[in-house]
C-alpha cells in the first residue's frame, strides 16, 4: 500500500472487496423489503434473501460496529442508510465512458444506472463525428478533451469500452487525469497504480465459463 | 452434488469455477500471442500477461496432465486448442436472450459475442410486437414459445435481462425447458437446481463497489 495514502483511505481499504460486494447485495435486498413496507428483518432472513450464510452477514455488518437488537433484528431503513453512506451513493455519482463501439453505445443508452445512483455524464471516442449522429443524450468529446474534462468536473470513475489494443494507453490517460475507479470491459489485465481500483467485466468470459459447465 | 449427475459431469465439476475463469484469460493471452506470430511461451511470460502468479498458472495447467517442455515453455497453438476443447467453444454456441428492456436490446445489438464463439440465436419478451420495430437481426418470440424453442434447438445457455420481479419465474421456465447455464443480469439471487450454473453480472454493483473505493 502506498505510503501517501491518508489514514482514512487506509481504514476504508481494510474492508475486503468481496465484503463490499456483499454489502451491495444486502442493500438491494433491504430496498426491496422497504418498498414492500417491511421495517425490520432478522439476520437469517436477510442472509437467505442475499444468498449468503447468516454468520457471513453478521460478520460483514460488524464493520458498522454494534448494530441490531437481539431478538428484534435490523431496522431495514437504518441499515440501508448506513450501507448507502459507506458506499458513497447518497448522491448521483458522475461517471464518464470511453470508447463508443457497440458495447459503449449500448451502455450509453442503458437507463439502468441512474436509479442506482450513477450518471454517465459524457463519453469520449477517437471518432467524435461518426458517433454524433447516434441517439445519444450525453455529449461526446474527442480523446484530446479527456484529461481536461476529468479534472474540470472532478470525475473519479470511468467505464472503459475501448478495444483491447487501446485499453492500456487510455487507462494511463484516465489515471493521469485523476480517475481512481475503472469499470473495464476490455479483455485485458490493466496495469494501474495501487491506489487505482479496476473492476473487470468480461461478458465473453462469463459465457465461456458457463459453456464449460453446460457441456454433457 | 446431485446423485443423478454422470461421472463425466462430476469430473468436470472438479475444476473450480475460478480456475475456469483463469483458463479463459490464458486463452485470450495465447490468442494474442498467436496472432503476433509467437509460437512458444514460458509460464512466467504467460502468467505475467494474464496477471496471475506463475505458480498459479502452472497449477491450473495440471488439469491437462503432463504438459510443456522444461526450458522450452508451452506450445502456444497446442495450449490454446486444449483450453478451447475444455471450454467447449470449438464451434459456435447458440444462446438465447430473455428480456428486451434497454440492456437486453443493447446486448442483442452487441457484435462482440460471435468472435468469441457465442451466437444469440433468438430473443424472448412478453411484448413481441413492440420489440419488432427495433433494429434486431434475431427473431423475437413471445414467452409462450420459450420452452418449445429451447427443447427444439437443444439450447443450453441463456442470457437473462428481465426485471428483478420477473427473474425467478423466468428462470424456472428456462430450467424446465432444459437450460443449464444462465448469465444473469437481474439484481437478484436466483434459486436453481444444483446442476444449473448461474453467473451473475450486475453492472450497478460493480460501479457501487468502485464508488466505495474512489471516495476520499
Amino acid at each position: 500500500m502506498s505510503a501517501c495514502l491518508g489514514l482514512n483511505k487506509l481504514a476504508r481499504l481494510e474492508i475486503p472487496r468481496k465484503a463490499i460486494y456483499r454489502l451491495s447485495l444486502y442493500l438491494r435486498c433491504l430496498q426491496r423489503l422497504k418498498s414492500n413496507g417491511i421495517r425490520t428483518v432478522s439476520s437469517e432472513a436477510l442472509a437467505r434473501a442475499a444468498g449468503v450464510k447468516s454468520t457471513q452477514l453478521r460478520k460483514d455488518l460488524t464493520y458498522f460496529g454494534q448494530f441490531g437488537t437481539r431478538g428484534l433484528g435490523y431496522d431495514v431503513g437504518q441499515l440501508a442508510q448506513m450501507i448507502t453512506d459507506l458506499l458513497g451513493t447518497n448522491s448521483l455519482q458522475p461517471v464518464i465512458l470511453v470508447g463508443l463501439g457497440n458495447l459503449g453505445l449500448a451502455l450509453l443508452s442503458y437507463r439502468g444506472f441512474e436509479p442506482e445512483g450513477f450518471e454517465i455524464v459524457s463519453a469520449f471516442d477517437l471518432d467524435v463525428v461518426r458517433r454524433r449522429d447516434k441517439k445519444i443524450l450525453q455529449p461526446v468529446y474527442g480523446m484530446d478533451k479527456l484529461a481536461e474534462f476529468i479534472r474540470g468536473h472532478g470525475i473519479k470513475m470511468a467505464i472503459l469500452t475501448v478495444p483491447a489494443t487501446a485499453a492500456q494507453a487510455v487507462t494511463n490517460e484516465l489515471v493521469q487525469g485523476g480517475i481512481t475507479g475503472i469499470l473495464n470491459f476490455a479483455p485485458l489485465v490493466l496495469q494501474v497504480p495501487e491506489e487505482v481500483m479496476v473492476n473487470n467485466v468480461n461478458l465473453a468470459i462469463e459465457l465461456e465459463n458457463l459453456s464449460y459447465f453446460v457441456q454433457e
